[in-house]
């Protein structure tokens, strides 16, 4: 190898030139040997019409044995500069396929390819009518009998589910349901979302009131058209609401509000669906081609089974039923579980003068807001970063071009750095009672929230009041029984209480699936989210992606959408493409379908 | 000089030393010594808290003498790369004076200025809190009695207006009071605005079935938030509408819809308005210190007075209470005008089936819809501008740079091109019979615009269904009378009617003043628009801005806003800094009042 002699940039393009020569000559043999003995590709829908994670050189093969006569794979080119850091050489770059436009990242270690990744960017003929191929809006020219937009729009939103049917539909029009719409639009798909509540925006409004996005604004954009530039860090979440409503009605989304589906049924012989809703109380039937659930990855509640539970005279509620504290001045509350929700509904009810009693099962991992923001997200998505280049989707794209399987020790780093940064706060917890982690190999909180999806508290503020005993704790505890007035401990301790929440989390979004189409269909398509990674509630065998999440699942024509907002905002890229490709008639054969492991 | 030897870069920046240092050392004969015989300064707020050009050395020695000590300019920066072409340098620049910093850009001509701008662009102290100044929304921590987003946001509303005073009220809710409300909003100042129907945007969903924008998307972002870039080249007007409403809810503008204005009064004692307004039919006063006019460029109609007029059986109104033609299908028309309404209210009859006369009294200038977008606006606003940097605030600056005093140079040999270019259709137009012009000087449609604001049709159909004769044609004729079922013109002739259109055009804006205020205060600030050009419906003198638009008149505390969309967007920026200084009370002695010569 002589490669040290070039510029990161010419090691790149001479790799890429070496690779897509022996995949144009489909000479898997040779293009193997420019892979590292330790290597990884990850491939968002270009290459297997499904999102993929091969490891190591063994599954390479298989992979483009299974995919390279049909993909046709060309014109690799380096994108920008290439960088050097720590012996790492990495670069974006652009590629074609037969069908597809597409753009990746390469990491090389001595030449080599560590981690490739690609992704589709657009469809051949059917790209976004966006820039320089936008429409050009009025028709210029005198003609009788002209339909102007407001008409045209009119006509399409009556005809669309009732005279004519979508070829999506979306169930559940939080931001996941909105921006794969958005997309969708884009994409020329007749799509149809579903939405139980008044208006868009109000599963946001309808949460409890001192709520603000966790996450900060550079990791929330909708896609395409960004939150303005004096946007708050922390969007209060009747403001998201607004911005959702809005952004539904600018990217003329058909969008039913005060719609709830009632069941979906996949017809074989007709190879459609068969979805009834009531619409504002009327029943609808639509028939769409696709269905994807997009009812948010924590939106099956899990209510535990307590013993005495009917004999309890106070008010008993799941934390997604809890409609906030102002109703609960003065009175006793137990809430159970120690999460992000139990933190956050604990807070609201200390301020609105409630004597609340958190519950904490088992260790939690905290992470300051403030830190999570400068030393997890803020190479990526921060002002400085932005002021560095680093866009919303260049930072996505870095985001998804490490390999899950690796992504612990990328992480691991910076929740030690967090510790000592933050070692008095944690020390005032644990003197508190508070059972810490930082997850079972230190990998914090975003790998927590991939594998089990639960587990953490991103801190704004509930930890000073756990950590000074404003709001009392009991740890390594459960709930042993209700009783009429009280609550009794697995420690044979008791509280009063008129309120017992339960902030026991969410189940695998397939239980919708098995309340709106079957449990076997359920079972079926099995868990979704996590990655088999072997930790607590993430149980093996290893899948390198998590499980059924914007890619083909084992029910044809049924799909799921989720994630925070970045992972909605990005994968809802991919889910809007799988989903063109079909309707276009496109083929689409799907590698690496793996067996189910886990049915909920 | 030797500034030949020197990069175009080098040139600029050793200019801006030699000018910075001359006006540190408020030497005035030294600092004129950089200018050419030929030299023009068009200063935005920064100098001269007027919107200004200084014409030859012997104004800008009379700005300087008045300004310098006061404005204390330094930091001369030049922003990005010089550049040369035909003998000109130029280049942008940051600068920073005692209250503010600014940026502005240069030509130098043999090494001396023939061009100056400088512009505003934030008040120290004072700063947009947008990017890294943002603010952070939520507020970490816990505490009692909390008071969230919405909750502040409902009950600033209900104040402001009643229990709590704008500090401005803006009277007119179209796309200019809108953006000027952004502007305000971002800077902190407590604004309403007023707006008689009962949706933001509907001044546009009012308009005729087939309206879109005449100018391009390029040209016609709102400040803050750009339309997505899959937004149509010409919007329709229903669309225009929808964004208009969802920006004015997103940017959490003070908005009375439903509310028109019945008078306002300048209280000296106080120094304040009295405006009384009628708020979906209930009477408010509001008492700001500030009032602003925004109610269009083409807001106040003007009717002319036509013989017969009451005798007239059918249905005659101006163009702006034209309906559309849908209900004219079969029925005889004669529109009096010949400029854009006239053409598109004769186009819209005429796809309505109506058989529609146009009554050209004087030469039309036309430049079709495609010509112009290439040839006039493309350098700047296009998707080709756009790929090569040129951004859209890039974009209004270098528009700004050019002074009015020899803007028809720059535009003269693009409508020269444009002559040759649509030689043809011209020929046809002709033949027909129609009157063409290209102004007098043949500087074409925008300085038709600045001028008179009138006297142009931007082509985007009708002219050819003039030119094959679907659309009749009488020219170089006027009305002379109305009989009960037809209409005689001066040429002896008479024609049928059933409805008459008189697309004749608007008076200056401040008939609104007359109307609302006074007609004392009205003939005190004087007629709005036009330069003092000494053509055609814009008599001399020579004035070198638009009279009264966007900077201080006659009457303190009274201002006028408007424009096209570009104009809007860009000056908002200006009038609402000088907004914003009044309020924090920074001295603001304007500079280059000058006398009113018209009234109306």
């Amino acid at each position: 190898m002589t490669d040290s002699v070039h510029s990161p940039s010419q090691q790149v393009q001479a790799w890429l030139d070496r690779f897509g020569a022996a995949l144009t000559a489909h000479d898997v043999d040779v293009a193997l040997t420019l892979f590292a003995p330790e290597c990884y590709w990850r491939d968002l829908v270009a290459f297997t019409w499904n999102i993929k994670t091969v490891e190591g050189r063994d599954q390479i093969r298989d992979m483009l044995d299974s995919t390279l006569a049909r993909v046709q794979p060309d014109h690799w080119q380096i994108e920008g500069e290439g960088h050097e850091a720590d012996g790492v050489v990495d670069a974006w770059f652009t590629f074609e396929t037969l069908v597809a436009r597409g753009r990746g990242q390469l990491r090389l270690k001595g030449g080599l390819c560590w981690t490739l990744l690609t992704t589709m960017t657009e469809l051949k003929g059917f790209e976004e009518k966006k820039g320089p191929r936008r429409i050009k809006g009025a028709e210029h020219g005198a003609q009788k009998d002209r339909q102007n937009w407001l008409e045209r729009k009119t006509q399409y939103e009556a005809a669309l589910g009732t005279t004519e049917q979508p070829y999506v539909v979306i169930i559940g029009g939080g931001q996941g349901g909105i921006g794969l719409g958005a997309r969708l639009k884009r994409l020329g798909v007749p799509t149809l979302i579903i939405e139980k509540n008044p208006r868009a925006g109000d599963s946001w409004r309808n949460r409890y009131k001192s709520l603000c996005l966790h996450d900060p604004v550079w990791y929330d954009h909708m896609p395409y058209m960004p939150f303005p530039d004096d946007w708050p860090v922390f969007t209060p979440k009747d403001k998201v609401g607004d911005w959702l409503e809005m952004y539904t009605k600018v990217m003329e989304l058909n969008y039913w509000s005060s719609t709830e589906c009632q069941s979906a049924q996949f017809d074989e012989t007709t190879q459609e669906w068969t979805v009834t809703v009531l619409r504002e109380g009327r029943k609808v039937v639509l028939r769409p081609k696709q269905l994807v659930f997009a009812l948010g990855v924590s939106g099956f509640a899990n209510v535990p089974k307590v013993a005495g539970a009917e004999s309890f005279l106070g008010v008993q509620h799941h934390s997604s039923q809890h409609p906030g504290g102002e109703a609960y001045a003065g009175k006793k509350v137990v809430v159970l579980g120690s999460n992000n929700s139990a933190h956050d509904i604990c807070a609201d009810l200390w301020e609105n003068g409630a004597d609340v009693t958190m519950v904490q099962r088992s260790s939690t991992h905290i992470a300051r807001s403030d830190s999570l923001m400068e030393l997890a997200l803020g190479k990526l998505y921060s002002e400085e970063a932005l002021a560095k280049g680093v866009t919303t989707n260049q930072a996505d794209l870095t985001f998804a071009s490490v390999p899950y399987k690796i992504m612990h020790t990328f992480h691991i780093p910076v929740y030690d750095a967090m510790k000592q940064r933050d070692a008095d706060f944690y020390a005032r917890l644990e003197r508190a009672g508070f059972l810490l982690d930082f997850g079972e190999d230190g990998s914090g909180l975003f790998m927590k929230y991939l594998r089990r999806g639960s587990g953490y508290y991103i801190d704004v503020g509930a930890s000073e009041l756990v950590a000074d005993g404003r709001i009392k704790l009991k740890s390594g505890v459960n709930i042993e029984r209700l009783n009429p007035h009280s609550v009794s401990f697995t420690d044979g301790s008791e509280l009063p209480a008129d309120l017992v929440v339960y902030a026991t989390g969410y189940g695998s979004m397939n239980g919708w699936v098995a309340k709106l189409v079957s449990q076997e269909v359920a079972d079926r398509v099995g868990k979704c989210w996590g990655l088999g990674s072997g930790t607590t509630k993430d149980p093996g065998p290893w899948e390198g992606e998590l499980r059924n999440m914007w890619k083909p699942t084992a029910q044809p024509q049924m799909w799921f959408h989720g994630g925070n907002m970045h992972q909605s905002r990005h994968y809802s890229e991919f889910l809007a493409l799988q989903l063109k490709a079909r309707m276009e008639g496109i083929l689409t054969p799907v590698y690496g379908m793996g067996p189910v492991h886990h049915l909920r």
